[in-house]
This record gives C-alpha cells, structure tokens and sequence, in this order.
C-alpha cells in the first residue's frame, strides 16, 4: 500500500508538460535580480529557508541623537520574506524625551502596539483637516491611515517601545523635515511653498545639513 | 428574419434565473446611500444618464486669495461617473504669484499638464529624500508619485493654468500648512515633532486661522 | 491679511457644485450599515473620533483552557477604523504549555512579533509542501504567507505573549481541528477526505463538540 | 475533559468587544441592499445557504436563435456565492452553425473549455493588431485576456458545448454588433466612427432592431 | 486612398519617441526570466503565438493510485497564456471511488463545473465553521471561496469528471494529509497542533512516506 | 548641535543588515530589463533623473491622414516614470473633420478635457447596450469606462485638442476597425463574426490594408 501511494504522490497532480516551479505561495526578494512595481523579484523556491521568513527586532536602535529616538525597519529591503505579501513590521524605541517628528508612509497603512511606556500619537485627516491625538500605554494599539501625517512622541518620563506593523512590504518613509530641511531643497521654494520664515528654513537647514 | 433575430436578443444571453441588474460596467455615485472602502453606492442603471459622466472646468477658480491660486476638483465627490473607476481629475489655476502650497495626495498618483503659462513644479522622494524639480511650459506634462510632498508655483509673469489628473476617483488633498497651521493640532505638538520654533507656529496660526 | 487667508481656506479647494463629503482617507467601520466585498460601509465623517482608530490589548486573553492559549483580535469587527486599510492585529497568550494549533488565515499574510518568552512556529508551503520551522525569541519576528498552515507553540517554561498584525482587516481564521472536529461535518466524509481512522474521529469530535 | 474544551471554544478566539459578525471569508449577494464598486452587499452569514454557492448549467441554452447558438451565465447577477471572489462562469451552446459573435468582456479574463464538438475562436491583440486563431476539440483550453475582441464559432457539423470561466464575478459583455446596431446609436455616427457604408449601417439596424 | 490611409496606419498613434513594446494586454509566461510577486516575467510579443494561449486538458490524468483521483492543472507553470490574467483551470478525473482530499487554494477562489458522472463537495467556512455540502451532478457548479478547506469525492458509481477554475494564475493546492503526513513535519509537533494521536499520526506518515 | 543632528541623520533610521535600495515610492521603467505583469523592472533609483517624470506633449500630432486626428501617447512605453503607478496620459488632435473611430482600452478608465474646439464623444455601455452622447466644449470632462467601445468626433468647424488621461500606465488602444480589416483576420470569419457583408469587409481591408 505504501508503494501505491508514494506513487500517488507523484501521479495526483499530474501535468502533461514539465511545469515551471512557480514559487506564489510567497516570493522572497532575490535582491540581485531586477525589481518591478510589485516588489524584488523571487528567488528559487529550492534556495527559501526559514533565515528568509524570520528577522530580530530585539535589539533597541540608537536613540542617541537628536530625536532620542529610532526606527528599526524589517521592511521587503531588509526582511525577504514579506516581499510581495502586503505586510511589514519596524521597531520605535523612544528614550524619554524621545520624538518620532511628523511623517508619512507614502506606500501603507500603519497599526501601533506600544510594548513599554507611554506614547502620544495622532495623525491628521486630509480634507476635512482634523487632527485625532491620543495617549497610550502599554498595550494599547492605534491605526494610522496610509499617506497621513502622523506622529509619535514619548509621553511618560522612560523609555518608551513600540512595534509598528504596515499594510505594505515597502510603506515608505517620508519625514516632513528632512523632506524640507535635509536635502538640496531651495530655501526660496521651501519657503514659497510652505509659507516659513527664511530665518527659520535656514535655521533648520542649518542643524539637518540641507544645502540650497 | 428581422422576427427571429429579435427573438434572438432575447435568448442569446439565456438565464435560468432572473439577472439582478448589475451596473459594474460603471458604478456612478449614488450620494444617498452607503458609501465603502471601495467608495460610493451605485445608482440603479436605470436612473443613469450621459450627465453623470460629463462636468465643466471651464470656469478659472477664484484665485483672489492669499495663495493667488485655486484647485477645482471633478473627483468622485464632484462627478459621480468616476466613482470605482480608479481615475478623477482637477483643475489649477494660478494667477501670476500663484503658488499650490506643498501637499500631497494620499489616495493616488497626480499627472499634470499646463495648458497656458509656466509652472514650476517639484516633488520630493520619501527614504532617499531626493528632490525633483522642473520649470514646465505649456503641452508639458509631469508625473507626482503617490503620498509625496509636491507643489506647483507660477514660474511665468502670467496666469498658469493646468489640468492634474489621478488613478484614484478620491485621492485626498492634504496641504502641509493647512494640516500644521489651520486647525486645533496643539502648538507645543507642532513644535516638538517638527522644530519649528514657537513664534513660527503662531505666526502661520495666526494667518491660518490655527487654535491650541 | 488673515481676512483674506481665511477666505482663502474657503475658496482655495473650490467647486461648483457641493462635494459629498467622501471619507476616503479612511473607512470607520459602520455596523449597522450593509457590508461589501471590500468591508463595512463607512461611518459619516463627522460622527468619526480618535477611539474609532484607538483599541486595547493590553490584558491577557483567558488560556484557561484545553488549548493554554488564546487569540485576542482586533480585526475590522472589533476595530471599526482598519476597516478597508488592509491591516489589522492580534494577541496571542501561550500558557507554559500552550499551543495555538494547526490554522490558516485565508484572507491574510501574517507577521508575528514575541513580545515574552519562547514560541516555536512554523508553516508549510503548498505545492512544495515544505516545512519551515523556528524557535523564536525576544524581539523575534516571524512571517506567515497567506492561506498557508501554521501553527504556534510555547517554547519556554513561562508565559508567551506575542502581537500578530495581517494584512488584510478581516483576514479570517480557519483553525483545522475545529474545521474537522467541532462542527456538524459528518464523520464518514472526514474520514474519507483525511485518510483519518473513524475512532481518530469520533474521539475527537467527543472532545471539541462535534457532531454527526 | 469536554467540558474545559468547549469551554475552550469559547474562549479561544475572545475580544473584549462583541464581533460584529464578519463574512468576509465569502460575500454571498444580497440584491436587495445597495451595491458598490466592488460588489453586491453581502447577505447576513446566519442567511446563508449552501445553495447559495450552487447552480446549474445542465440544461442547453436556447439556440433557436439567428446566431444559432447561446450564452447562459453564472455571474454574481445569477450566482450570489461568487460576488466579490474573482470569478464566474458561463455556459456555451453552438448548434452546427453557430457563432457568439465578436465582443469583449471588459471586467475580467476568460478561459473556455471545450466539452462537446469542435471551436474554432480567436481574438486580437490591442496596439501590436496581431490575429490569434485555434481551432479547439473536445478537452482543448484557450486563453482571452481582459478586454480583446474575440469570438467562437462551431467548427465541426454537429452541436459544440463549452463552459468559459472569468476573472471577475461580473465582467460583462459587448457584442460589437449589438453596441453599433441594436440600440439608438445615430447611424450618421456609427458611420464616421467605423467607416462602414450607410447602407450596411442600415440593413443591420434592420435586422437587429435598432433606431436612430 | 489607400496610400494615405496606410499612412494613417503609421501617423495615427503618434509619438515623439520611439515606443517600448509594451507587451501589457497579455504578458506571456518566460519560465527562464525572473520571476516577480505578480507572476512570471513576459516574452517579448513578437515570441508570443498562438499556441501560448492554448492547452489541452483532453486526456483523463491517472487516477491508478491510492485516492483513485488526478488533478491536471493548466496553471501559469504549465499554461504560459494566463500568466498575471487572474484565472486558470484544472481537469478533475475521479474513479468511482476517486477521492480529492481536504485541500486549499491559498492564491484563489474555485469555481466546479461537473462534466461526468455525480460529486459530492463541500467546504467549511472559517470564524463561523459552518459546513457547507452539496452532491453535484453533471452541468452543476459550486463555488468554493479562497483559502478554505474544501473536498470533492465522487458519489456515483461511475468515473466523475469535472473542470475546475481560479481567480489567480498560480492558486496553489495544499493537500491536508500531504502536509502533515507527507514531509518532515515532526510528529511530535504535528500531534501538538493537531491533537491526533502519536499512533494515527505514525500510521499515515507510513503511507504518505512522511518522516520526523 | 549640528554634529549630533547629522548623526541622527544616519542613525534614525537604524538597521541591523544593509537595506537593499528598495525603489517603491516609484518604479521608472527599465526597458532593457524583462517586463512583468504589473508593468516594467525599475531602474536603479541612483540612475533616476527628473526627466523620467517629465515629457511634451506639446507638439501637435499629425492629422494629415484619412482620420484628420492623432493621437499622441505618454504611456508607461513612452514616460517611463508612470511605470506602476496607474495613471497616463494622451494628446488628442482632431483637425476640423478629424474622427477618432469607435476603440475600447482594454486596461483602464479614461477622462478626456476639452482644451481647444468642439468634440462629440460617446460610449456604449455593455450587457445594458445604452448609448451615452455628449457634446463637449473647452474646459468640459467626460468619463470613458474602462473596456467599453467609445469614440470623439469634432463637432466645431476648427481644429479641436484634447487631452485624456488613463487609470493605467498601459491601458491599450484597440481600434475597430484596425482589429477587423487592418491585419490578416480572414476575411470569411470578420464575416461570419460580425454579420457585416463580403463586399463591405473587402472595402475597408482595401482602404485599410488588411489581408484575407
């Protein structure tokens, strides 16, 4: 009987041409071949191991600059195996006076947990402009909806942890400041179109490194 | 034969069952009924006309205001025929200092063409902070990707007039100043996740009509 | 000159005629409301707060239980703001012996952050039908491709505590034992599609609550 | 032993908040309630039925027609089951000489089985123009992508039988003939944009019914 | 005439640069190009005939083998026309006591059509585990929704034959006994996660050829 | 203070392993590197200039042929920054008797703006067959479903421009009457197909150089 079904199991799924190893269940990011708009391209199912699907996020980031604050991303570039599977993950950590500063994703919706301390966060709706800010503490969770501005400060007086989860392999991440601030950027566009004081555009020119 | 072929539109597509009347050709906005993550109710076909897919740009927006420049927008809000169809479009008007402040559009990307006088325009990319920028005349067109900070400034002595269109029927309109400076977002949270200083905050509060 | 800004703020996004109030940044959930393919119809802009996007899983789900475990979600049916957001997340509680048996989630990849203690995990590939298995730690993280079977075991001699996110607000929950054991599946069709002994079976649906 | 497990399966999946009945595994059409770009409204899951997942193509269509053939379909108008799941199907009846007449399907793929008799089918690519002709025999597949001109005609002197399935649950249907003449299309206009002759405009109105 | 319309031909879509032969109506399967998250890459149009789109599923697969069952899929790996279109199909042949075993398409939704002979099939929804059965019989279909367990077996005392569709070029197929009792699955974990006992888990490792 | 600053430059965004330079704020097209179903690989986002997002479409297409109109594209094959991101655009220029001949875009919904002259547009609508007509002037919109047959006329006595823009990068553009009598379609089965005459088909394959 044994023998009957052993060869069941190559007959069962039976294909009259050889067929080509599709790897759909997942495709981890080959990140030596090219990518396209879906994400990386796969690599050969026969080279997956587990290594692919698994990552630590147990070490706390640097918080010691300015911010006091990190972000540890296991996005589709650092993490294999979320490539094309719609979901990532990153680690904040917050030293007390820790500040996330205001930023998007342009690529995905966000989901929060706060493992330690105490985070307040809010974000802001487009049109109808309305900001929705809330305390959390440990355990509490907050969704961030793709594209909005959004932010997260410390709010108790120790280091705060949070997980950070996105409806997308690669959200994106765009830090309003260094978006303005950080880059080669004219100061006359920046303050055409932000309405900012040249004094202050400079100023923070001056402390991110922005040229222009 | 004119007698059978008739006969013939009404058993060529045979059913067993009565059909239930599917619209997915289109699915034009019915503004009274639920609206979803897809967006907008459908109208009962039935109630359909060549009006629900037509709407007029024609007229400049008011550009008597402090930004000298105005969006009008024929999104599914506007013109209920785009509803579900993953497209919508606007139309910018910038009187000679006209400027469309940086903003983004979190539910889509934006593709503009000018149609009279000369627009500066620019985007910023989100992890590589890189800056985008071109002096664009008329028949020029350009691509702003989806959820990055962009804006539009006259670059000519004259009015500037463009069309921008979106894969999205809703992609949002979130403008940075109006987001930071136009609602109740408290200043010492504006300050501390963005480092413009305090005078800054209320003097753009001020114009802006921003409390807290 | 505020005069003019605040007029500005009104006429800068113009139109004409009333836009319908879109809530496309985001779907707050409506239960009283249909449901679609895409969700559950959205809640009116105004009536949306900050506790629509805000939850708690900050207690432990009850693992007094055969299992020693439990999964507390908040999928769109508890959590009304990840509604249409592609994202939502769980608890899972391990007791020292708990095990989160054999599932699948058919609407949703899955990213597993531990948060305490020790979990063993692991899935299988579909046509491959390879399995991949790891002990997790700490700040481990782990990912599950959609509609694969999975599984969750403590690993260490204490309580394991770890958040779950997806990527899809209502990504389902088929967890094998209950698909076979603990429903009205009559017991000749198990045995005849699993290979399983009829007092394999029976035993079983004694214990889960099956019958037939 | 039972007890705690029934117990368990209370418990297992607990929330701090009540469900609110979630049926997302499947959205069975409710044509009563409104519907959406994505779909039809979903029936309450306690409403639904397996015969709502069921149907039957066994009966030949009606070809006692001029095009001696016919087109039943089981798409979510007929099928609720299928609404919002990506797929539908139809049955194919070719007495000797029928033929389904160039059309598109503008909603979705097609993939045609041939049951009975012989096929001959074909359809055109978009930009490249370029013709793809097969003739089919029983057990033979072919492929139409989403949107292309294609037709089927009977290819051998007894009755074909097909089943075609869809990559949408409502894909629709144009048939080039009856878009120009069975409807009140202005033959002045059919005739400047198709460049046929005022006279075959005509006959065809004739024998198709339609005005204008 | 004819001169100037050919030269229509070629000024008709005009472009400024030379255009880059997108392939986008179809994108035909290259097994020996990187593969991406949404399927395989596409061969060159000028490749692509006719035979790319065309299959035979004429012949019974070889039901000679423990569950008296074949599946014959013409999906993207086999069927290189279908490749990112949302669709493909497979043939069911199914002695009289042929057996399709509980199963799931993790990447689609299934639709059944019989061609021969009687089935019975169900399939079990997840949160709510209702079982859903019905017993076909030749011109039924039956929808089985993505990702949940479902099972065919014949119930007449003839060979039953069926064509089964997706809504995704490369669904998968994850065979419950193959994927507990066919690899190296470790017993001692499969009996946690499953509750089977250690005897009836060694046993059907025996016949599948499992090991661990 | 700068110092630090810079430093939380490279340190913010933290990681344990090097990031592989995902691109997915954008993917501009690389069209020497294999095209996959959601559209072309990307190029390196260090080889990415402004100009990928910018193009003229400036220049008048050549109306000198038998439709007096052009149409000229900025698809993904043309502007290689829309590649992935669900949005193009196309010149439309009708010289005073210009015609563009009924045509479906396979792959996306189209709105048109009127910018010059007068145009006369329509659309018919599928299983329903209705004809939706509209006259447009300069500044009007008008919505083309995606899939359904529609066509533009100049309706004024002077030359009319347009343009219109797509909910893809590669919506395609199938033109009727190239796809009937501009390839090697034979011409028994246009006939057969269509219902259309013998002498008709010859006529416009004649005019319009196709073979068969």
């Amino acid at each position: 009987m044994v023998h009957i079904f052993l060869l069941a199991l190559c007959l069962f799924f039976s294909s009259s041409v050889p067929s080509h190893g599709s790897v759909q269940d997942f495709c981890v990011a080959d990140y030596l071949a090219p990518e396209g708009p879906a994400g990386y391209s796969c690599k050969k199912p026969a080279n997956v191991t587990v290594a692919d699907f698994v990552y630590s996020l147990a070490k706390s980031g640097n918080t010691t600059n300015i911010i006091n604050a990190a972000v540890t991303p296991a996005f589709a570039a650092q993490l294999p195996g979320v490539n094309g599977l719609g979901i990532s993950i990153a680690r904040l950590d917050l030293a007390p006076s820790g500040v996330i500063p205001l930023h998007t994703h342009p690529g995905g919706s966000e989901i929060l947990v706060v493992i330690q301390g105490k985070i307040s966060a809010g974000f802001i709706s487009s049109s109808a402009n309305t900001v929705y800010l809330k305390t959390l503490k440990k355990g509490d969770i907050m969704v961030f909806p793709q594209g909005l501005l959004h932010f997260q400060v410390n709010a108790g007086g120790t280091k705060a942890i949070a997980f950070v989860s996105f409806s997308s392999p690669s959200p994106g991440l765009q830090i309003l400041d260094f978006a303005l601030f950080a880059n080669d950027f004219p100061s006359m566009l920046v303050e055409k179109t932000t309405f900012l004081d040249d004094a202050q555009v400079k100023k923070l020119k001056g402390v991110l490194g922005g040229t222009g």
